[in-house]
């Protein structure tokens, strides 16, 4: 899969990374390999296959990493998010949210006709008749993971019955191929304690156990089952349910999953990859300092974005608008100045790179490259 | 100024409003017409003018309506919003933050000589005093307001001797020219009570009356007093102080804007304008429907989006995730189906629409136009 060609006039002009106009996205690609290596390592380990989850990244460069360390394919939540990423060449894809509307049916064909593998889940009778005829009149076959609600309330069928009522709807349209079920316990995966988590866990991946049961019971095979995430992508292997992992935010961390105990024993797996620097623009109050990242580069649906660099230990950050933060100084700090460069641990992943174009990629203290964000934006 | 050519055949692509791909944004642009003649009729009955803030909107066809309306120029908040603008001919603007980085010293040269009028704020001696060295460079001269901290504590000047001391390094800088000061008290803006919002905002704009008055005293005219916003639009001309208003929310208003009592006598003068439309993806559960819109499409740093159809009344939103909601229908109420379009008002504009890179402009019932969002993340 070819690369796009690296822009080094752009990346002149945007100078070292000290000098990036901000605020700015910035990849820390050691810390993305290290990650990437120590998934992989993990999963080999246990004999788990990867399954990786691109609407974290969104980014054909990093879906490409995955690809090339291994993993089975890549998940999208979006069809516009796989039609961006196979459009880039990554064609092996599943899709793990049901697509509805009938002007997608169209798009559906299209894209399954341009990818080696394309996966869809099923979660409504309704909606799984049209995809079977819309399948057969275009004469394409569709491969189907039945969803199974595993406690996050969100998708999915709620129980076995209306499961087998899915794979009847499958077994009968010949355009259709029942290849497994998907359980997503969405609602496990920050829960900060190791031994709570496995708790839980313990208890999605039973229901969906039980589901996948009832359907090899009645004839209906379900070779895979996927599921997981970075919370419990060290407990789930051990449960024997899942043979793959739909993990994402593992490749760059962020402050959301730096709370939780990933591990059980208190040690780091996945490192910092991912940051936003801003710039202070304005410190006219003592002990404090305004800076120009607010709620469109950082997004507000978890934790305040942490302090990497730039500010002293202890620093904290508040939301004060759309393009500015406020810096807390701890009591007796030297004051920042305007233009201070500061760097921010991402409080939540995959919704702030949603917020830009590019990564600006680092390697140490170099920018060494730009990575477009294929897939920003695209949730239609 | 050319409008873009309207892409008909995307547009018969995309059918219907009601066949549109979710989640979509949908601009009303009866609404918006209404709440643009509105803000004009109001302002030329008090004898203030306009400079509306393009940092709500973003999008240069928006930006050429209110200047056909009299609008004196447009604000925007960031370097980049600026220069998309000005690449789209609308070149007045008044650049309302900070700009710091010696990156965007050239940037912002080229920016100067692309424009009819550019304006920027002074914050910081030491950011002024580099900019005035690299106008003269550059052969430009830059017009400057003296921003005031008005009780936000964000950005400004805190007190009148500190915007003395811009000043003064104005006068001595051949190359910039003092056009007056700046406040914006946005933490005024959403103070529900009309009389309560109408003390703060008397106290915010005494503090940028008194800062102007020592300026004028010591021989440093301010021709321009500029400020003000949407929740402060029908209070602030009153004052006398401010002498244009750079209000932006107005145009679609949001759940959060609807919330506050704009006029003082509980009569909406701005609609609602603006929605994202989206679908029920999966209803497996009584009493609720899960839509494809999160927090990816929605911003999350207000209240939550409000119900315009689709759902019954008493519906509400809960985001669940980064591409979903959770909508609770009042008990009783008919179950909703995968595929069913649900409008949402949405919550707070100016981030939900840097979600999108277009609008979806209805008129009616009917699907009219594509409006690209140019300055969409161009935050830097």
């Amino acid at each position: 899969m070819p690369q796009p060609p690296l822009d080094r006039d752009l990346l002149n002009r945007l100078g070292s990374r000290l000098e990036l106009s901000t605020p700015a996205l910035v990849l820390d690609l050691d810390a993305l390999e290290a990650n990437l290596a120590a998934m992989t390592a993990w999963a080999k380990s246990q004999g788990i296959a990867l399954r990786p989850h691109a609407k974290t990244h969104k980014c054909a460069a990093i879906g490409r990493l995955q690809m090339e360390q291994g993993a089975l394919g890549l998940c999208c939540a979006k069809l516009a998010e796989a039609e961006a990423l196979a459009e880039a060449g990554l064609d092996r894809l599943l899709l793990t949210s049901p697509v509805v509307g009938a002007r997608r049916i169209a798009r559906l064909m299209t894209l399954a006709r341009n990818c080696a593998e394309l996966m869809l889940v099923a979660t409504n009778p309704g909606t799984l008749r049209e995809r079977a005829a819309a399948a057969a009149a275009a004469g394409i076959t569709l491969d189907i993971l039945i969803d199974v609600d595993v406690g996050q309330e969100r998708t999915g069928v709620r129980d076995a019955d209306a499961a087998l009522l899915l794979a009847g709807i499958i077994a009968e349209a010949p355009a259709l191929t029942l290849k497994g079920v998907q359980g997503y316990a969405g609602h496990v995966q920050h829960i900060a304690d190791f031994e709570e988590r496995r708790r839980a866990s313990a208890m999605s991946l039973g229901l969906l156990a039980a589901v996948r049961d009832r359907l090899e019971a009645a004839d209906h095979p379900c070779p895979i089952v996927s599921g997981g995430g970075t919370g419990t992508h060290a407990l789930d292997p051990a449960s024997g349910v899942l043979n793959e992992l739909q993990v994402g935010s593992y490749i760059v961390s962020d402050v959301e999953y730096d709370a939780v105990d990933l591990t059980g024993d208190g040690t780091r797996r996945f490192r910092d990859g991912l940051f936003v620097y801003a710039r202070v623009v304005s410190a006219n109050r003592d002990g404090f300092a305004t800076i120009d990242a607010g709620s469109k580069v950082l997004s507000m649906d978890g934790p305040a974005p942490a302090v990497a660099f730039g500010a002293p230990e202890g620093t904290t950050y508040r939301c004060s608008g759309d393009e500015f933060g406020e810096l807390t100084l701890p009591p007796g700090s030297a004051p920042l100045k305007p233009g201070d460069l500061v760097g921010l641990v991402v409080p939540h992943c995959d919704p702030t790179i949603n917020f830009f174009d590019f990564y600006h990629c680092v390697r140490g203290e170099e920018l060494v490259d730009l990575w477009p964000i294929e897939a920003r934006g695209c949730s239609a």
